[in-house]
């Protein structure tokens, strides 16, 4: 048996007792969005420090501005001459509102029977606890069947992920020498299907703001002031009401400039993967595209902006009527980039689009909560090619190359503060409710993904 | 001394006890629109019961399918051939929220100090405890100096005023013969300023609607699912932010139908009566009208229909951002009308207005809380010459005749199941904060009213 094949022996003989660490570090509730979680932050920092250390790794918990990073470095075997590998993921999850929805608590894994085998449901279950575990479950394989780390890798887990990482930029700057790599891989992203395995090679960008609009001094009664006070809910709505024209194209000034479209051969390659649009919005109860009028479904998802109203409050939200003019409202608006858009661009565009429509009694605030511009990894990039390889060899058939609708900040630090191309290797499927109730992620794609990480591992060193 | 100035004497010796009382009755919770204080309500309604027993009324708690009714009778005099008087008042209060902004608590009635004296701070301490409680006191004075109630009374006291009425009418429909009179008086009005007593002859009406849009069947990841699919949120402000042009014209359908305009008469006597817009928008923080441009001030807030946003709520309103597609979102909206629009029609064309900007996919609901129409109040009827008779006595200065942007559901009620009139004589003041917090009742304005009310008793019962 060749050391990897011993390896990948050792994975599938673990997996239970690597669900079972999972499941603890899963029992965490490290929610960075809520203050109150700040020390289920640390707590999780900990004990992902503490599995690392116990693989030889030496591995610190070191603070931030914010939540706190865990840092962990292994030279690798001696005398060890292939790349250095950065590894990324984070500890922290998103809330759990709306809590009704969850058909167990968020917070107390549990292992269900669903049509792609046994599934972990739990907030953190596949973005990104279960992912992250994947890569030190590999780690894990390789040291108990080989007895060796086979590359030098460093670990990288930050705690500010779903609140737009806002602290790391700083922190990588500030410790750019201990963070140096030839590569930095993450694990954050999706298959294709839950049969066709990926690299994802393109990343929407994210600017999030949040608008505060207030008016009178006091809520008014609607009665009595009505006609003649400002509404605030009114003004709001009517700001938000006018982001988008009626063929969907987002009306802010400067929206677009520079936003660059998919090139032919990638519109071909994208064609070509078959995507099932109404199976896709079927599954979430929709059978309309929504957003801009006359592209493709993949185009809307992965090479075109967004604007989403993703909260919004004001006045009286409880049972019956209350005839008031409340005195603010607000909302959070979230604008998904593509390469080409600068976020700072963005959201200075929106903050003229709301001075041109508020009215001058309206006292308003725009703060932004986190920015950063899409992503576009190479292609053809050695790196890429590895994961594409060891994909194939785990899956028994090719692996895509995909782009992702969704944002993750810290591939545009690594780039743009430590000179780092990612490579985006996920095992995350389109129904694992990541941000929704009854986030789940299946058995089969952590065991996968642990294997494929073995195997990477492997192939990496010997490059 | 006349029967009438030892009945005023009165009033002034008692005005402690007077002022003891109704700091009694605000000490309940009685908020009708949150079913959590339903006993609250029901022990207001025993409270106020309790109070015209001891005057000698046969009172009784009556049942309705909300919130119960007071009804009381007293016969009046031996022999009395004047007019039989309706009463009508309310026990239920506004919510509190935001609970934040109270300087004392809601329900802990406080007497402090202003710049017109004493006055009393509390959830319903104007809206309408204390302006109901100014006629209760005003029978006491009479039975207590002259040892007689003065003329035929029915007291009627809802408590379901602040959430539309909605079981008022049945009630008075199905207890017609016991609510027969000549004429309804109401205190749940306002005076033109703290020295000019008025009586209003105009209310707008009311059409208050809920309107919940739902999309996915489960909130969405804005990054995996931005641009594709359908967000409640932005339908929603799509819709709200359109429901005014430019102008601020209503871009409801057929929302203007039959609204009748002022006439001539009407406007020259607003305009005698010099509003400061500016005063009253700059006692609430704000410089700039809202509402309908080209349209004197008065006209706006007595004379034109409003839409207003009283609530809205979706998505993540927590701390932080939360990039979440909600599954729904939804808003109140109330409409506030004037002569000749017809309630349903309002929201039969808002339905449509709605229908026209939702997507295909949205999947929306649209609740009536409650319509009213407006009421016109013969300016020239004995009721409302002998309540400027009163007024101008007690103020030494003539009473005028004003509008209110409010509205009393009851009004109508009483005109069109028992073809009664109303007679509205109120004694609130604009700074008031009605239905806000740290809402208040100067007891200069409640003293005077004591006394008006004792005036228009003696007033009446000789007509």
């Amino acid at each position: 048996m060749s050391s990897l094949d011993a390896v990948l022996a050792q994975a599938d003989a673990a997996l239970e007792r690597s669900r079972e660490r999972l499941f603890a570090l899963l029992r965490i509730p490290s929610i960075s969005a809520q203050p109150a979680h700040a020390e289920d932050c640390r707590r999780a920092a900990e004990w992902v420090r503490d599995e690392l250390a116990g693989l030889g790794f030496d591995a610190r918990v070191r603070p931030t501005r914010g939540r706190p990073v865990v840092l962990a470095h292994h030279p690798g075997p001696a005398g060890y001459a292939g790349p250095h590998i950065l590894f990324y993921g984070h500890y922290d999850v998103q809330p759990v509102d709306p809590a009704s929805l969850w058909s167990s608590p968020p917070f107390e894994p549990q292992l269900v029977d669903g049509p792609h085998g046994k599934r972990f449901v739990a907030r953190g279950a596949v973005d990104d606890k279960g992912q992250m575990m994947m890569f030190v479950e590999a780690l894990r394989a390789w040291r108990d069947a080989a007895g060796i780390i086979p590359a030098r890798v460093t670990v990288l887990v930050e705690g500010e992920e779903e609140v737009g990482s806002v602290s790391l930029a700083p922190f990588l700057a500030a410790n750019a020498d201990a963070l140096r790599a030839d590569l930095a891989l993450i694990s954050d992203t999706g298959m294709w299907d839950a049969q066709t395995p990926a690299v994802t090679t393109r990343l929407r960008g994210l600017a999030y703001v949040e608008l505060l609009v207030r008016a009178a001094s006091r809520d008014l009664h609607s009665g009595l002031f009505g006609g003649a006070a400002l509404n605030p809910i009114n003004a709001l709505t009517r700001v938000l009401g006018g982001l988008r024209d009626d063929e969907g194209r987002i009306q802010v000034p400067g929206f677009y400039d520079g936003a660059r479209e998919p090139d032919a051969a990638q519109r071909a390659e994208w064609a070509a993967l078959g995507f099932d649009e109404a199976a896709f919005l079927g599954g979430v109860g929709l059978s309309e595209p929504a957003g801009e009028r006359g592209r493709p479904a993949l185009e809307r998802l992965w090479a075109r902006p967004t604007a989403d109203v993703n909260g919004i409050w004001g006045g009286y939200a409880g049972v019956g009527s209350k005839t008031v003019i409340p005195a603010e409202a607000g909302a959070k608006i979230s604008f998904r980039l593509v390469p080409g858009q600068d976020p700072a661009t963005v959201v200075a565009g929106f903050e003229r689009f709301v001075a041109a429509r508020l009215p001058s009694d309206a006292r308003w605030e725009l703060r932004t909560l986190s920015a950063s511009p899409a992503i576009e990894v190479p292609a053809d990039s050695p790196w890429v090619r590895a994961a594409r390889d060891v994909l194939g060899e785990e899956y028994g058939r090719p692996a895509v190359l995909m782009g992702s609708g969704g944002s993750i900040p810290v591939v545009s630090s690594l780039r743009d503060v430590l000179g780092i191309d990612s490579l985006l290797m996920g095992f995350g499927l389109d129904d694992d409710q990541v941000h929704s109730p009854n986030e789940k992620f299946e058995q089969v794609c952590f065991h996968h993904g642990i294997r494929a990480h073995a195997r990477l591992l492997g192939k990496l060193a010997r490059m």
